[in-house]
């Protein structure tokens, strides 16, 4: 039975998995990215790897690089990454085939993750699915049809730079009023503290430098400031996530990514504001769920999209 | 050679197309809808209007049905419609397909007309494309990756429901600062009329109950307040086209409805807040461009869908 290798490329670590053709994780490890150091030596710190690992090395003929940034996943070219700094107009399809003599697949980290969660995850039996991720920024894969959408060069699924207010707060992208610019992590703490300056009681005082976990922790300690702050932060994504229902009429949405961990003080105001801003009821059997796969969920999509891409994996 | 027959179900009038399987249209009219009587009224004399031309009658096996509102194309059921007062949980396929004894498939006015553009007008030739109907309303379709998007129930493509200004203006959908709500005829006259009534010079005072194709004309005739008034709708018009193109990353963006006659007043601003909008260059070849089917497109889609689902529509 053929393996396949997933590539995870992250700003401080690369996540790496060998996985069954129906996604079961035969190996998983992470290795230091060192972006600095340009993607040709990525890949051959992947290739080193791999080395390692002769018996299941023989058996992969097909990897997926998953990476953050924006991406044609069609020429397997990366533009321009937020997250590797200096990684610009990088044929990281051509790279990574050639260093480790596969065939090679390359798709934005989020798109990937959607599709994992889509085939292994929140989005299982679907057709019509959304994965958004929360963290430092807010990334977004669409499924359509059962098919990750891409769009003309592979950018599509950019919900984060979905604009939302007209003249709201400043996004990193330059502009404002990105559902980014008022969901992202900064967002939140910058909610919690500009309410703290205004003179609101709140056990976050006591926190230096409190963290989007300190507020999810203090909310479940009854903190009134971090259940309306995260409140506040829901009921502003489930404006993004209307918009996207009424565009999409999807029948899952998940939520993953690093701030996903305030759960429920954040998805019950947010699928709140989401039933209060459907146009029709019809639509309000629409799913938002916690994402399921967590810090794998890129390197399996990769790898899955790359089994897709090949008809089948095995040989 | 088999037929196909397009119907559209308009607030007033109802369109009839009777076209060949590559979408040249034989014969066109259109009869009064008067929605009141209810659908089935409206079934019995489309088929009155059959019957009057029976040679090609008898070689029409399949019709398509455009209707505004909120439909579910799979089944064919029509939840709602802004335009026509009382048809409410309508079975509108099965009143079509008993009454006229047909085959018949119902999509959303929008979505059909955006199914017409993609085969026979601004989308030809495109994978990714956008149809974006402005008038009294505003409305989208979404072909991706070749065919047309209509999500979990069919309701998908409502793009003039995306919030893209909160606590914006009063939607008709009753919530705030929908796309619709600040780009739609009645948002650009009241941005006029506010205008004069803050004591701004223009041609338009002079003109009682101006309509958009009034302030179009006066545009044209270099009248500087309704030139203003144009772009202003375009760069918010611009702002929900990015916010699209972010999304779904599609090869052109068709602009039509009845408010397209203020064309390049409205186009070319709404194209430059695109650029200055766009995270990365590599997205700017998106193109918007006028839609081209123009009062055709809904029945001429409608019918398209229609031989689509039939596989061939020749028999």
């Amino acid at each position: 039975m053929g393996l396949i290798l997933g590539i995870d490329i992250g700003g401080t670590d690369t996540k790496l998995g060998i996985i069954t053709p129906d996604g079961d994780i035969v190996e998983r490890d992470r290795i230091p990215t060192r972006a600095k150091e340009g993607p040709e030596a990525v890949a051959r710190r992947v290739q080193g790897w791999l080395e390692e690992r002769e018996e299941k090395h023989h058996r992969i003929n097909v990897a997926g690089v998953g990476c953050a940034g924006l991406i044609d996943g069609v020429a397997g070219h990366l533009y321009v990454s937020p997250n590797l700094p200096g990684w610009k107009d990088i044929p990281l399809k051509r790279i990574f085939s050639t260093t480790l003599s596969l065939s090679v697949i390359v798709e934005n980290d989020v798109n990937a993750a959607a599709y994992a969660e889509y085939l292994k995850g929140a989005g299982k039996g679907t057709r019509h699915f959304i994965c958004i991720t929360l963290g430092t920024g807010v990334g977004g894969g669409l499924i359509i049809d059962g098919k990750l959408h891409r769009g003309m060069h592979g950018f599509a699924g950019e919900v984060g730079h979905m604009i939302i207010q007209i003249d709201g707060p400043q996004c990193t992208c330059g502009r404002r009023g990105c559902l980014e610019s008022l969901v992202k992590a900064d967002a939140i703490k910058a909610r919690a503290t500009e309410a703290i300056h205004a003179g609101r009681e709140s056990s976050l005082k006591d926190i230096d430098g409190f963290e989007v976990k300190d507020i999810a922790e203090e909310a479940l300690n009854g903190d009134g400031l971090s259940i309306e702050v995260l409140a506040e932060t829901g009921r502003l994504l489930g404006i993004g996530l209307t918009n996207l229902i009424h565009i999409f009429n999807p029948e899952v949405i998940a939520i993953g990514g690093g701030i996903a961990g305030a759960g429920d003080f954040i998805l019950d105001p947010a699928y709140e504001a989401v039933r209060e801003n459907l146009m029709d009821n019809a639509l309000s059997d629409v799913r938002i769920v916690p994402a399921e796969l967590g810090n794998s969920a890129s390197f399996l999509g990769a790898a899955l999209l790359a089994a897709a891409s090949e008809g089948t994996a095995s040989g």
